[in-house]
């Protein structure tokens, strides 16, 4: 079928939090998916579901891990907000170089974002929600902050005095600056003022913003509830 | 330019340890990068560093981790596993559906492989790796072992008796199935007989067989001198 210019595709379904632990701070992970589909400037709808409506089987069928987000779209069902971003990225402009080298370095940082940046901030914030009271949390600390250190100085140096990591604005940069926005209120990034204005940058972003509205919405009306 | 069918493509090369820390169980990053290379019939050159060649600037301009594997490939320079076998799977058939679909859903796995079951076993391997003589190691491991079960639990039940994840064996597979190998001796896998299962069927693919070989020589080589 031959789509014309103001024709809508088949609008995409989300999964968000009913009531978002993070308190509308834009962490949970369909804040990524929102914003990339921002970026592209597609609209996309939202069913919100509570935390038990998470573990029923209707939702793992949908994402075995029992988690937010999902995408469906005319059949498709994905999960995974690193491959939901993919999936935007690759069909609509925007997200990813055409370039096909461009596109493929891109595409690097945004399983680097995943896999390497990401898994030693989220050890940090299991030990803060899971191991607060524990009589090793104050010692264990430092261990777990020289992990994410490290990660971080390799990251600064990289990017240097750029706006982005590669060229222009990629899905690699969604994912890069919503990980390291992950560090909250922590010190940790603060001690790079290039990777600290990096993430200014992305946040400024009007997709990002509007990306953001939208997830504080959800949370607001859950509040008030 | 059309490619002859006996027409060999550029032959990529890869980066992998001269002497790999786990002493040739394969459990370095190059391995799924071999096993990729394998699956889709491709040969590919390799180029071993040692440890202190890894943090040079040489090897960090093109890996910003300093780490192995890195792919380049006419002029392409590429970091990152999950990147890599991506790129690998777009270009040559054999790890990837061609059903769009399909396609999308055996990408969703690739991510769940290194986002949402890697990071807790990785985070065990630190805890391993640097950890033990630490105070709270014995105490501490119950619960870092709940947190590996509690996805354990959700991939078993989506495996179920099938072969593989979703379909034919795929990227979201190699990925997965070298997830769950970095559990080596522990017993969390073999809590649950299919995903034990589903890993040898992985190792005894002819494709695994040869990449596994191809490194365990790497390590044999380099004990030698």
């Amino acid at each position: 079928m031959l789509l014309l210019p103001d024709e809508p595709e088949v609008t995409a379904t989300i999964t968000a939090f009913e009531n978002s632990p993070d308190r509308g701070r834009g962490l949970a992970r369909d804040m990524q998916v929102r914003w990339a589909f921002e970026e592209v400037g597609q609209p996309y709808d939202v069913r919100l579901l509570s935390f038990t409506a998470l573990k029923e089987p209707a939702h793992v069928a949908l994402h075995p891990f029992g988690q937010i987000p999902t995408c469906e779209e005319d059949g498709l069902v994905l999960f995974e907000s690193g491959a939901i971003i993919l999936h935007i990225a690759e069909r609509h402009p925007g997200l990813l170089p055409k370039e096909p080298n461009a596109r493929a370095r891109a595409i690097s940082w945004m399983f680097a974002a995943l896999n390497t940046i990401e898994p030693p901030i989220t050890a940090r914030e299991a030990a803060v929600l899971t191991e607060k009271d524990e009589p090793w949390y104050e010692a264990r600390m430092p261990i777990v902050e020289a992990r994410i250190r490290r990660r971080l100085e390799a990251l600064s140096n990289q990017l240097g005095n750029a706006d982005w990591l590669d060229g222009d604005f990629s899905a690699g940069d969604l994912l890069m600056i919503s990980a390291l926005r992950r560090l909250g209120r922590s010190s940790l990034l603060k001690e790079h003022s290039n990777l600290a204005a990096y993430v200014a940058r992305g946040e400024a972003r009007p997709a990002y913003q509007r990306a953001f509205e939208a997830q504080l919405e959800v949370f607001k009306a859950a509040s008030k509830d």
